[in-house]
């Protein structure tokens, strides 16, 4: 039987924060509800920040309140601090996510914060959620690079991983923030994390600014790691503009995985429409790497006549 | 010390030879030149095939009579038969490559021979060579999969690079020859045919159609293949064209290898300007899954501004 492989949706947050458009929540529930009819089972469906911060995710607890097929997927929100723990379980959320940028000078200049006080507040998010039922998830950030200190040590990633898995972190995931990382560090990295959790608990969040993501994925598989994050069309802004996110596309990650037979619930193919609707609701031209020769296929399969070429 | 990696470059045959535009010999050798100026040391210069069939390649011959640095550069030629053989060694060329489809409808539709006639020219030619003092690397071409036949059985490729070695052939080339093999299957292929040939002999040649091409090579890397073809800035035509040919571009490989800390004697921003170059020449916009972060890069270093994002 093939593996089974989880693909997280965190378009809907990770991809929408940094548009210049903002949506409405009933457009973010129409694109979530697309992505769920494609096949999407783990989805980051928003953040429960400040909207004067964020204003591309005012809105998240009325989303929140609409998801569809809550049973059959498994939806998160992004919290910044204990007062989005609240507004976040109270708005139903049951998986949440925190986010630790391993360096110093990120945290000092991201959000005022030293580093082992945001970890220390990651760390009481983490114990209170178990506490009270709640999953929370803890993300490395900036864990193979940091745009203001350079590369990152790997033991750093490891002391931080065993502070969130020692508070209970449901899961910890792995983020190279600015797509900076190889799949040689991706090694490195995970072969110092998996010291201190098991690889069952990791995932993975790469961009793909340097087109190295789906090389950085198949070293995190042959390594075991069996999630990773992935932004629907590679949402979250152009990824060679400054500051830019540059997400791995999803079609791009269940592609690679779906053709090595392993089973994502997912068929690259049914992603096609799904990008081709966000680029409307976004106005934004998206695709990932495998997109064009997948949105012909697409075209093919569903007689649209080619565009030549 | 730093493991040694051979980026083969392509696009000056490979490349040009599905391009609209025909390129004069000069403006062939003065592309050469600057690829070797930004250290590629290993080359498809032309092929020896008749310019009615394919006229982008008229004028090899004087191509190979103007080659620059030949003491340092490795330089190969393609030849479809034996009078191909005759037209390249006379023309001084020391390396030459020939093709062999692994597939019956492939030599049938492509050549109009069976696939086991090819296999004897081949053999015959590989045999000769070695009897000349000229290398004979051989491709294996639809390795993968075939676009008439469809998946390609890791077997047949065993028996062919097995014939090959055989004959005595200099190098065998895997070729991924329309961009659908993904790393589990680049793993089956290359561990069938290590059992036949040294994987010292060994290289790869892969599309990035379908945005797998890293991902293959890096699972050819962790199999011991220490050699790749690639074309400068993916010059080969449009991936997403029927036909057309997808080559993993040059910069993207480079970048790959250099940032996992191996050396391939080239440094990945030096080919911006080579692809900008060979943009003008062939009125084609190129350029790999690294390009625009590489280009962005490059014009920091040289204080271009930026065009904003």
């Amino acid at each position: 039987m093939a593996e089974t492989f989880r693909v997280n949706e965190v378009g809907p947050r990770d991809g929408l924060q940094s548009q210049g458009k903002t949506l409405t929540a009933s457009d973010r529930l129409a694109m979530i509800s697309s992505l769920v009819d494609a096949g999407i089972r783990h989805l980051e469906a928003g953040s429960f920040v400040s909207p004067k911060a964020v204003p591309q995710m005012a809105g998240t607890a009325e989303v929140f309140a609409d998801l569809p097929s809550k049973q059959s997927v498994r939806y998160a929100g992004l919290i910044p601090n204990m007062k989005g723990y609240e507004l976040a379980t109270e708005a139903g959320a049951e998986v949440l996510n925190v986010v630790l940028s391993v360096t110093e000078t990120m945290n000092q200049k991201n959000i005022g914060m030293s580093l082992d006080k945001t970890a220390e507040v990651c760390e009481s998010i983490i114990r209170r959620g178990r506490g009270e039922g709640i999953e929370v998830q803890a993300y490395l950030a900036v864990a193979f690079e940091c745009p203001f200190e350079g590369r990152t040590h790997p033991a750093v990633v490891t002391r931080f991983a065993d502070q969130m898995q020692e508070a209970g972190a449901a899961k910890i995931i792995i983020a190279d923030t600015i797509g900076a990382a190889n799949p040689a560090q991706v090694r490195q990295v995970l072969h110092g994390v998996a010291e201190v959790a098991p690889v069952e608990k990791l995932s993975c969040h790469f961009h793909d600014t340097r087109g190295l993501a789906l090389a950085n994925i198949l070293a995190a598989i042959d390594f075991g790691v069996r999630e990773f994050d992935s932004s629907i069309g590679g949402l979250g802004g152009c990824p060679f503009s400054p500051g830019a996110t540059g997400n791995v596309a999803t079609e791009d990650v269940v592609l690679l995985l779906e053709s090595m037979g392993y089973e994502t619930g997912i068929q690259p193919l049914d992603l096609v429409p799904v990008v081709r609707e966000i680029e409307v609701m976004t106005g934004v031209q998206l695709g990932g790497k495998s997109y064009r020769w997948l949105a012909q296929q697409w075209d093919k399969r569903n007689g649209v006549p080619s565009h030549g070429g």
